[in-house]
Parts: structure tokens; sequence; C-alpha cells
């Protein structure tokens, strides 16, 4: 040791920072490691990532699937009624946002909206008649995921709905999602007043034929180019969708002009359409949808294909373990809230817009964005970190979505779960906070993580599955 | 000096960077210092900047030139013709693009852009007829500028065209631009074929109606937000227009439904304005010089007003100098070609468009719109460079216009031709290329500079005006 200390100390420490601090203060310089145990510390676990880790025939899958994400070709195709073109769609069946989750416990913004969906149906003529049926086990709930689709915050989608139909010619699969309803009093927070329920009639009658006659005109709109153009343009496809919807606008406008549409509907639907900023999420999520349903159900992979929130469990899937959900209790967002509202007031996090981070844009394009990161209280520099952490836990870069700020190098795309647990950097997830009582709407925004307990489930079944 | 030498060396060159060069090799640390002499080394013209740096007068007179620049609102009030609305427009007077210039003297876009106006209002019959008529002596030409209007490229307005109007109320002035034609062959570049002539006259008889309808039925447009909203999305609202174009759509649409304009005018006059990312550019054109003539005539003042090209001579005005142009050789951007094209086949810069610049926009708001790098070859490090640079030439950073990459700092504005004489940095210009033959069009873009002569001689004439 003596012949050590007699030179000068330039110290590398790992892991705990405190064993620096220490010889920072007597004044020898210290480079900190940031570096915590794999798995949380979790020893079967950690010995099930081992096994995974460089494991061939898990790079091997994880190749197979990350191409098949790549290879997709999302197009918007059409609108239809969820209770005709949603694959096991039942008359009555309600889809929910995240994981799989009984009425009981339900968080209050999706029963709200769940009641909102039975009057719609006109199976209740009252909310405390919708509750009653709801609670009741006549009408059966499963995830959108379980059908393809997707929707944002409470999710709902019911068989009367209207739903943008998005194909992928590259794998020959299509998703799903419920159209956007824009911003105050609307379902997807709970809200069911007649407002709410006048405007998801008025998009089933007039929204809905009218866009479908639009895109009979216009053709269908090939989804990639048009979300890689909005990453140049301060998108992120996830909470920022304002290029985006712009680009619909500017392809839709003139087709619906053209359409033969009745022309006292045009006006109004493009009025709706102008005024949400929002209007692409919708889109952006379906077309996420279908480019990770393209890379399900790769035997052996640790692709993570869905990241969703119910607003109670987190819960995600790997394309290597089929329709198996790993799920935690779902973290309540440390955001910037409202004027008057904290995290007391927020549900947990809830939706199925992850789908868009799952997919390699959202927070993990946050680099595109410097406006979300604004939004809630981060500079410019912070989206670019966000970003670039991500590069840790992902496969590939995807070429299709460049990022400006980055020198155009692709967004990291691919969540590989073996790497979330081998690093502990947690996927990084732009969202809206809903309230916790139904109908109260946003009450802020913020940057969340997805939590470790799923991706350390996910790697100790896929350990297991390899070995049986 | 053995002192100095028996110490370890740390070396500051200022200047020429060999001396320096000399020391480093010696394997001594040197920092270099980039520094040219002021006024590229001339001795009279560095005495006159001597006077008016600091000088109380100039800064004062700077103070309140430039509080009228960013006080100014600007607003898209209408659409006019230009006989009827633009000041002191003759019946038979032609407005150009740059600083005053006769036929004689013309480059060939812009002589096939005027024989293409002189057919369009009918004057003469045939081209050639056209080309008598205009070396003939009977038509004025004049810069838009000397009218408190603006075009690209050849920047050619006839009474007849239809131009937008831009108001100030914040200081009672208003600005004009004709309406831009999209890409290939157009007046622009000096293609005068039936075509342009064709689409010519359905903008004047067709969109420029419609639009007014439009306009009337939404009411006027405040340009500021809506310009600072186009920075957030990878605009520099100079050479890429893109999202403030689909922003202007997403306004202009519903009203344009609702105005009771005919509806077989309505679909084509949004399929056209659909079907053009550089639509917006001459309303943002508009914008910067109502903008920049509420911060002209303020004695005393050196901040720059205009700059302009005419495809011959590069042009600059100045607050506190009237009338005056300060005028040089425009120079070969030397830029990205497209293919088949070299800086042999362009004509010299060309077009109003840098009051964008001259309004802190454009080149200057680089950072915003790394895209525009990327298209000249540079990248998204470069456009940060270039819009930093512009800080050591401006008065002030305009608040209104802030950069999403430089954590929303405001863009540089406020040209002061003080600084740049003394620092030789010269205001930074994004641009497109002419071909040098009159129709054949763009054939490539780049960044180029403003040339110093014309800031040394405003600095000169400023300082002979404040001794007289």
């Amino acid at each position: 040791m003596k012949p050590l200390f007699a030179k000068p100390l330039s110290v590398l420490n790992v892991g705990v920072s405190s064993f620096g601090d220490a010889i920072a203060q007597c004044g020898a310089p210290v480079t900190q490691l940031d570096w915590v145990p794999p798995a949380g510390g979790d020893r079967q676990v950690a010995e099930a990532l081992a096994r995974l880790l460089n494991e061939p025939m898990v790079e091997a899958a994880n190749a197979k699937a990350v191409d098949r994400y790549l290879a997709a070709q999302p197009r918007l195709s059409t609108v239809g009624i969820a209770g005709e073109v949603l694959p096991r769609m039942d008359r009555r069946m309600i889809l929910h946002a995240g994981p799989p989750i009984d009425w009981a416990r339900m968080c209050g913004p999706m029963r709200g909206a769940i009641v909102g969906a039975i009057l719609y149906e006109g199976w209740a003529d009252s909310p405390q008649r919708a509750q009653a049926l709801a609670a009741g086990g006549e009408i059966a709930f499963e995830p959108c995921h379980h059908h393809a689709a997707v929707g944002p915050m409470a999710g709902i989608i019911s068989p009367s709905m209207p739903v943008w139909v998005v194909t992928n010619p590259a794998h020959g699969n299509s998703a799903y999602s419920n159209l956007n309803e824009g911003l105050g009093k609307v379902l997807r927070f709970g809200a069911n007043s007649a407002e709410v329920l006048t405007r998801l009639k008025w998009m089933e009658k007039t929204l809905a034929p009218t866009l479908r006659a639009g895109l009979e005109a216009l053709g269908e709109i090939d989804l990639k180019p048009l979300m890689a153009q909005a990453l140049h343009m301060g998108d992120e496809v996830h909470n920022r969708n304002a290029a985006a919807s712009s680009l619909l606008i500017k392809k839709l406008v003139p087709a619906l002009l053209k359409s033969g549409a009745p022309a006292g509907d045009v006006a109004p639907v493009i009025e709706f359409i102008a005024g949400n900023d929002h209007f692409f999420l919708n889109i952006s999520m379906a077309a996420c949808k279908a480019m990770l349903d393209a890379a399900h159900g790769v035997a052996g992979s640790s692709l993570v294909t869905v990241m969703a929130r119910n607003g109670v469990e987190f819960g995600i899937r790997v394309s290597g373990l089929g329709d198996r959900w790993f799920t935690t209790p779902a973290p309540v967002v440390e955001g910037l809230y409202f004027p008057g509202y904290t995290t007391k007031d927020a549900a947990p996090d809830l939706g199925d817009s992850a789908i868009t981070e799952t997919a390699g844009v959202g927070g993990f394009a946050m680099a595109a964005a410097p406006a979300i990161v604004k939004f809630v209280g981060g500079s410019a520099q912070d989206a670019i970190a966000n970003t670039l952490a991500m590069t840790h836990i992902t496969l590939r870069r995807n070429a299709a979505f460049t990022l400006p700020a980055l020198d155009f190098a692709g967004t990291p795309a691919g969540i590989d779960a073996r790497r979330v647990v081998d690093s502990g950097i947690l996927p990084v997830i732009n969202t809206g906070v809903a309230h916790r009582e139904p109908g109260v709407g946003q009450i802020g925004a913020g940057v969340t993580r997805a939590p470790l307990a799923c991706f350390t489930q996910a790697v100790a079944a896929l350990a297991t599955a390899l070995q049986g």
C-alpha cells in the first residue's frame, strides 16, 4: 500500500458515492462511476439475467423481433366501428387501458369513463344504473391490448365507437385506436356528462364517416414519414403532436373537400380537427402498436412490446413471453402540477400511450421536442440527456426516426428487458396526469419512469422459459 | 525576460495565428484569440467607427430604434391589389428586389420576371415586345423597399398583382409582399411561360379574393406568435416555412369554409396552399419588413433596417441614414448545388428575403432549424454556432422569438452596423440560389454572408452625419 500513497492518487469510485466523498475531502481527485448492482440487487434475478445476457438464442430472437419492428410500415387506412373491426370484440364488452383489471379495483377516471361508455351505448339510462351494470358482472372488461388496440388515459373503447384502422402490410397485422376528443371534459379523463356523450355521438355519426370519406379520396397515409417529419418539427408524437396534427390536416383537408362528404359535415369536422393539437396522438399510438405487434411473439426475445398503465398497475409484455403481463403498482407521476393540485390529487400513472415510448418515440425522442421538457420544468439539455440515456437499454437506432438535435441520429429503438435490469436505467415516459376523481381531467404532466419490478419479473420468466 | 521564461509559459496569441503556432511547436500551451483589425484594416473607417462606438447619442438612438422593432405587432390584415394599396405605386411601375438598378444592368432572372410581369399586365403581347418596352424607358423600375414592400428572389410586383397587407398598429405602419407561387416554373426565378402567367392570373382572380374573404371571416392574424410557434417547430421562417405554412392553414381553412366564398374556389385554393411549404415565406417577409420599418428613421441610429439583393448588388439601409442605400457587388453563394449545377450557373445573391435575417430570424435563428444546415451540408452544432455568432453583432435578444435548442434564449435581434465593422463578423443569410438564366429556377441553396463593404460605407456615412 505504501508506495501507492507516495504518488499522487487518482481515484475511480464505483457505486456508493460516500466512499469517494471521503477521498475527495482529503483532496484527491475522484471520478464517480454511477453503478448499481443489476436486478436491484436481487440475486436470483441477477442469475437469471446472467444466463440471458449474450445468450445466442436470445440475441438471434431479438434481432428477428427488432427487424420486424424496424421493417413495419404503418399506414392510416380508414376509420371503422370498434364492434365491427376489432378482433374478438364482443357486443357487451368494454376495452380499457393497461393490463387487465376488475371493476372493483379500477381507478376513478377509468370508472367514470366506463359509466360514460355504458350511457353512450344506451345500456343504461342513468349513471347509477350504469355503475350497477358495470359492477354486476354482465359487461366484459378487457385491455385494449388484447384486441390489437390502444387508447390514451382511461383508454375506453366500446362497440359503437369509431376507431382508426392502421395496417402494417410489411407484417400483415393491423392496429386500432379510438379517436381523440380534444381537451377539457372528455371521456378519457373519466368525464361522462351530457356534453361528453353528445360529442361522442357526433364523433360516431359525423366525424367518423367524414374522415372515412376523406381517407377514401386520399388513399392510405404512410405514417412513418409523417411521424419522422413531425420529429423534425418539435413533436415527440406522445405529449406533443402539434406538428403531426398540422401535417395530417394538410393532407386530409383537400381530400375532405373532394370526398363528396356533405359540406355541412366537412366544415365542422375540419374545425374540430384544426382545434385540437393532440388529434394525431391516437394515430401515433396505433402506428406504434402496429410496429410493435409485428415484433411480438418471437420465442426467446427479450424485446419489450407493450408498456401500459391502468391507473392501478403498470404492466409490460415481452416478445418472447406471449400473452403474459408483468405488472407492479403504477407510480404516481412526480411532475409539474397545474395550480391548486398536488400528487395527492393524482390518479397513478394511466393509459396505453406509453406504447409510444415502447416504440422509441415519446420520452425516448425527447431530444426532438425540447418544448416538452420546458413544459415539465426541464431544459433542452435534459431532453437530449433523456434520449441518450435510452440508448443504453435499447437494441438499435431507428433510422426512420431521426433527431435533428443529435445530428440526425436515429431514435433509440427496441427496449431490451435484459438491459433495463442490467443497467437499472428505467424507460422514460412523457405523460399527462389525470385527477383521481372521474371527470376533473388533466391536472399536470411530467416525465416518469417505468418501474423496474416489471422488467425483473420478465427477465426471470424468460430465463425459466428458455430452461424449460 | 529571463525570469519569465524560467516559469512554465501559458500564452494567449491575438490575431495572426502563426506566431502562436511557433510557440505551440516548442511545447507551450497557446490559446488563440480570433481577432481581425476592425473595418477590415481600413484606417479611415476605423476612426469613424471609434467615434461612433459608445457614443451616447448613437446608443440612445439605437435603443429607441430597437425598442420600436421589438414592440412591433405585425398582423396579417388582408390581401390587396398592388396598384391600389402600395404607397406611391404608379400605373406603369414595376417593383423589384434589392437596391435600385436599371434594366440594362439587371440579372437574367430579374429580366425574365419583368418580361413576365409586362405580359401578365397586358402591356405587350410577346416576350420580344415586352423586352423592348422594358428597355425603352417607359416603365419605371423601383425597389420594393421604396414602397414598404418586399419580394423573394426577383421580387417582381406589378400593379395588378395581389399583395399581402401586414399592419403594425404598435407603430402605425404597414408592409406588403407578393404571394408565393410555389416551386418549379415561377416568376420569381424569371420564368414567364404561359403556365406561369396563367397561374398569376388565377392568383389574382381566385386566390386573392378567396383569401381576402377568409381573412375577413377570421379577423387579422397576429403574426409574431405564429412565427414564434414555427421557430419551435423547426422553421427559421426564411428557407424553411413548413410549420408556419401548416399553422396558417389550420387557421385559414375553417375560416375559408365559413367565409361564403364559392365552394368551387375554396377547394383549389386550399389545395394550392396545402401543396406549398413555402407559402408562408412572403408573409414572414412582410412581417419582418413591418417590424423593421417601424425602427427606421431614428436619427443617429446604426441599426440595419434593410439587407437586400438585386442579383447584381447587395445593399443595406440603416435607421439613422434615411433613404440611402449602401451597396457593393452581390456575392455568388457558395452553397450546395443541385446535381449538374455549379457556382458558374448561379446568379449572384438575389432577393429581398434577407429582410428575415435583418429582423433576427432566418439565418440568425438557424439554431431553431437544424434541418436547414443539413440541407446545405452542415450539422446541428453549426446551426447553433451561427445563431450564437450573431449575438456579437446585434443589439438585443428578441424575447418574442425563442430558440428551444438554446434553452429558449431569444433570437439575436437588431443588427448594429458598428458591431459588424468592429468585429468583422458578417450577418449570416440562408438563401436559395437562382440560375443566372431566366426561368431555369432554383439550382441550389446555401448559407452566405452579407458583404462587409456595405457596413463600412454605412459606418463612415453615419460618422459624417453626426459630425455635420
